[in-house]
């Protein structure tokens, strides 16, 4: 454990507004994602970052100062043991989330791991059974699910506003920095791609109206030589629903999700995965816009969604359950496998 | 023939700006789309409406004389020996086309027949060799490819501005009042079907970006008992790139045609099949628009670069070819019979 001057922990003191008890969280991992989530961190009610997990200690040190803590550990089992938070969140590269989510739960420690949690179905099954055995919570970290946009949108869906839903369209398609960015940095050796890495959040989308595994999906996919560096998806349902869904790293589409109903349609954007705005356009062209802009990342609403789930005993969060993981999983575990990737953790 | 009395004939005076020679049009039909049409040919610079076919006399009178022709026929025949048109532009029900439009072929005058030109491989075989034969003009009238922000659009794309161009989105999906509606009051009778009078025209958009046909095209229906009433297409090509296409008649969806490309997209609308805006986003976010109204249809478009054809010799449009109606109808025909719809033509 390294402790840091509380002087340079300028962050913590305006936090906790709204609750007495403060939940306390551990960060494993020190990269964009963990950034954005403890920005995310110091907008939510009641949280409080009580310790940073990093192989780096200069890392550890540079984050958990520009976020207020005051506490960096190098072992996560060092952390667990000293530090005993309530919920541990892991954002480290893909292939390293299933032996550090196994450590958390073997602790009794509840587990919020950063997407896709698992590299396949062996993996996926030893951690919801080791989160069974030691009943505790976890969660795969589908932010998306929890932004007031979204719900906003599933509560339309639900009270019947646009009739049965028949189509999703949604493409999670950028073109980053390769260099810059981390996801897509891993490449095989990290089991990314464009599904697991980005394509992952349209799937959600669709699973998310359609709450079961589609019954066919044809998918075509550009390789990169390692992983796949986009793809396109037509996922069918019975009585002809379907959506369109794709991930890229190579080309930039229009980021708004689109699911069609018989009576009207629901647009979810600016940028799908994190958005502000859910819109209900009827076939007869009248509109009703839900608006909601956040400060800082929209990391707050997964952070409290979880917090109350912790503080009503809960062992999975309503907004993307283990079951939703699940079926996301072995769908993309069975197109992955199609297109002849296969990573590390299929041969162990 | 039927004469009208030429003083009822109001509209005629004004046309005829540009150009000395007027090219004389017979429209066989009256309904819907033969009215947006003549719309279009009052905002077209010399184009004279001489002439129109209905086999109901009074919808004939009715239709010549709101706009300002004084001829109607009964038979087409009659109508080709009498007033012998410069061209004719067919507007009836799908499966009426062919005898049609080998009528007006065999009297070597060219020939504008709506989309789809004809119901399977065996009749658009026939009218091929017959316009062959005949040496005559012969178009399908995809309209779409004529409007200016999809020449725009195309320019942009042979321009390299996008790059090599990846995906393209495009999807018909309305939801007509079908007791008022044309082609979709058809059905299976009349040779009809979301993927044949709305779909084509998603499959042009792709076409029209990857001119080869697809190297696979996994399709959903959901059919009305006769025909489709929707589907949702994945059209696949080489080095991964794609189309979402997809057409209806029970749900609406955001008609904006997208086309992805490496460096950029190209969204085209407000509604792709008759557009006033194209639109280039770079993937940086700068973005050009191409604005162009038009009063009436539009119609006047694919008029005005047909009567440009016709002045020059050519026997077929640049914006729309014979090769561009084989690979979109070949396409359909695969697609439509793997759905297990049957049209009368394919049994004769």
């Amino acid at each position: 454990m390294i402790m840091i001057d509380r002087k340079t922990a300028v962050n913590v003191e305006w936090k906790g507004r709204n609750r007495m008890k403060e939940t306390r969280w551990a960060i494993v991992g020190t990269g964009y994602i963990a950034n954005e989530f403890a920005k995310g961190m110091q907008e939510a009610a009641a949280a409080e970052l009580v310790a940073v997990v990093s192989r780096s200690e200069e890392n550890g040190k540079t984050f958990a100062q520009r976020y207020g803590c005051n506490t960096v550990y190098t072992e996560l089992a060092e952390m667990l043991r000293n530090a005993r938070p309530d919920i541990v969140y892991i954002a480290i590269p893909n292939d390293c989330h299933f032996s550090y989510i196994m450590t958390v739960l073997e602790a009794g420690i509840p587990v919020l791991s950063e997407k896709p949690m698992v590299d396949n179905r062996r993996q996926l099954d030893a951690v919801l059974a080791k989160a069974r055995e030691k009943d505790v919570f976890l969660m795969e970290g589908m932010w998306t699910r929890c932004f007031p946009a979204v719900r906003q949108a599933r509560s339309w869906i639900a009270e019947g506003k646009i009739g049965k839903p028949l189509t999703v369209k949604s493409g999670f398609d950028i073109k980053p920095d390769v260099s810059d960015w981390q996801p897509w940095k891993g490449g095989i050796s990290h089991a990314g791609g464009a599904l697991r890495d980005v394509g992952i959040y349209a799937l959600a989308m669709a699973q998310m109206v359609f709450p079961e595994s589609p019954k066919e999906a044809h998918a075509t996919m550009k390789s990169n030589g390692e992983v796949d560096e986009s793809f396109h998806m037509l996922a069918t349902y019975t009585d002809g629903r379907a959506a369109f869904l794709s991930g890229a790293f190579n080309q930039v589409s229009t980021p708004v999700t689109e699911i069609v109903g018989e009576l009207g349609r629901i647009l979810i954007g600016p940028e799908f995965w994190h958005p502000t705005t859910a819109e209900l356009v009827m076939n007869d062209g009248t509109r009703q816009t839900f608006e909601k802009a956040y400060p800082a990342s929209g990391f707050q609403y997964e952070i409290e969604a979880i917090q109350e789930c912790l503080e009503k005993g809960e062992k999975e969060c309503p907004y993307f359950t283990l079951t939703d993981t699940e079926i996301i999983a072995d769908w993309i575990e069975t197109t992955r496998k199609e297109w002849g990737i296969v990573y590390k953790a299929d041969s162990e």
